[in-house]
């Protein structure tokens, strides 16, 4: 556990039965943290919402997660000290995490891959007892949506649907224009839902989950696959020499110069993407379905041909409401959403 | 079109500046209305939000949606005259019904099989016109849920999913307490969500929606194919002497009879409705999921394996938080909604 220096901040005067005009603004700066696989991005932002110092530095995750969240708390510091701010003039940390999230007692439940030994560790307890601030954990996708929502893309839309498409599959889920967790924080786990029951079996305990299907792991293991058995292909040199690997660019790279296999692969996966986003559009009725990730960029290869199958396919009414758009904020959409979750959750904490 | 005889009902007093706690009661009674396949159901509910009268007649589809149409309005008539209340003292009427329903724009958009000519049909338009009243249509499967949240097994529930077991398969969200309908009206096709995707081709342009692995028709039309494949199975008269017609109570019967034909399609179905529910709990992390229609009671045979099965897959945090249980308002889950809808809706603008 982090050696725990405990800083009691004042809260904010509540303005119980003060004149709501005359009422000293409530908002505060806030402190958004994005703890991905390889990078952790914090930030600050200001009373205003206006972004005003990031920093970026390496998980190393394999040092485990005390000495990850002991260089995230330093890093914390520093921030605050360069930008002349203390902890107690701060209104909230949100951290934005990957794996199973309960929002509601500030805990990583469940581990993602990347953060494996991330296991029912209480993030908020810990941020909150080192720095006397109130701090909120969110699931990673579901702080994008809320980021696109807030400063991005999705900016005036009611119900927006985001799903990233990188190494997995996340989503996360905007309803009546606030970010909708569910009963403890999981909502949203769109990577995996399962769209072929027959399909292969994913770490979830699910089958055939659109992360299984459609994700950076699902392209480039099907890929393999169809090498191992002996299929023709540009890329079989890659298997033979890069011990058994072969990378999405690669597959991209030769797909778009004519690699009847690679096509194949990435048709495949956009046939489920296809599935996917007709899902969320039957389910959800969305206005908006915005689509993030190392992955977005593949509109020709990817994303297009799902596009197009999904405005096609699902019940007219519900195709005609939606637009399929790519995120804005790439890989700060994470700290733009923790920002704007934590303006929102002190707010209604001093209202 | 109906004929039309507009009573121009008076609004009730908006309150604006009025004080809150001296303001009249601004409930009124509302009429409800669910027009289901075979059976039309009207209610009415005091402004206390009481079922105070009900009635139910057949439907007569085939007879055309104006014939329809005029025959609820005549049953609406007399529902109001017998309980001595005039068009000007009902503050909404709300009509549940299959299909596509913009309930934006109060219209069904596009037909359910059962009310095969209801397209681009103005409902609460008619009613309107035709009555003075604010009239609003939801689709039957949202109004269940509101019904079952209001009146039923939901109340006090924050996040709830309905989904209704019968010929075909429908769904109704419940987000933060209220009915989640999307950007039109659109959202909780649950019944159309893929979870089979290389499975058999649904009406809605979709293949192996939840409908088309788990509903009535899909049990009988998967137990006629098994059959026709000249399996063994006591059921193999019925579609030599009945017309190619077995019916589900035929194949439970069947099933618990020991017939092994019998007991695989069941086992089937029981198993896509238990990934069904894991999609549920993964997507919405509900507190609780709400099962009814005329399958929800084969516990032993549909809905407790596939419950079985939901609780043991998701991901511990969601399916830790969910209770899979039993709608309680039968039928009339359908008007309850309505009726609550109406209230809601009446209160937003007279607010």
């Amino acid at each position: 556990m982090i050696s725990s220096f405990s800083l009691l901040a004042g809260r904010g005067t509540r303005g119980k039965g003060v004149d709501n005009k005359k009422m000293k603004n409530p908002n505060r700066p806030v402190i958004a943290i994005d703890i991905g696989g390889t990078k952790i991005m914090t930030a600050l932002f200001d009373a205003a919402g206006k972004l005003i110092g990031r920093d970026v530095f390496p998980t190393l995750a394999a040092n485990g997660f005390e000495d990850v969240i002991e260089r995230i708390a330093q890093n914390v510091q520093g921030l605050l000290q360069r930008n002349s701010l203390e902890p107690a003039q701060v209104g909230a940390i949100t951290i934005a995490a990957a794996g199973g999230i309960d929002t509601g007692r500030g805990v990583v439940v469940t581990p993602s891959p990347h953060l494996p030994d991330w296991k029912e560790v209480p993030l908020a307890a810990m941020f909150k007892s080192r720095f006397g601030v109130d701090t909120y954990v969110l699931n990673d996708a579901s702080a994008a949506a809320l980021g696109e929502h807030r400063y991005g893309i999705g900016r005036g839309v009611k119900h927006l649907v985001l799903l990233t498409l990188g190494t997995g599959i996340g989503g996360g889920i905007i309803i009546d224009g606030e970010l909708y967790l569910g009963a403890a924080g999981g909502a949203g786990e769109l990577g995996h839902m399962t769209i072929e029951a027959h399909g292969p079996r994913c770490g979830c305990g699910n089958t055939g989950c659109l992360e299984m299907l459609v994700s950076g792991s699902a392209i480039e293991r099907n890929t393999i696959e169809h090498l191992h058995n002996g299929e023709a292909s540009t890329l079989v040199d890659k298997v033979k020499t890069g011990n058994n690997i072969v990378s999405v660019p690669d597959i991209v790279a030769a797909a778009r110069s004519g690699d009847k296999l690679a096509q194949d692969v990435m048709a495949r996966a956009a046939f489920y993407l296809g599935v996917g986003f007709v899902n969320i559009i039957n389910i959800f009725n969305p206005e908006l379905i915005v689509y993030g990730g190392g992955m977005a960029e593949l509109g020709d290869i990817l994303v297009g041909p799902g596009k197009k199958m999904a405005l096609e396919i699902p019940f007219s009414l519900n195709a005609r409401a939606v637009r399929i758009v790519q995120a804005q904020l790439g890989n700060e959409a994470g700290i733009y959403g923790a920002a704007a979750f934590g303006r929102d959750m002190h707010l209604r904490r001093t209202r």
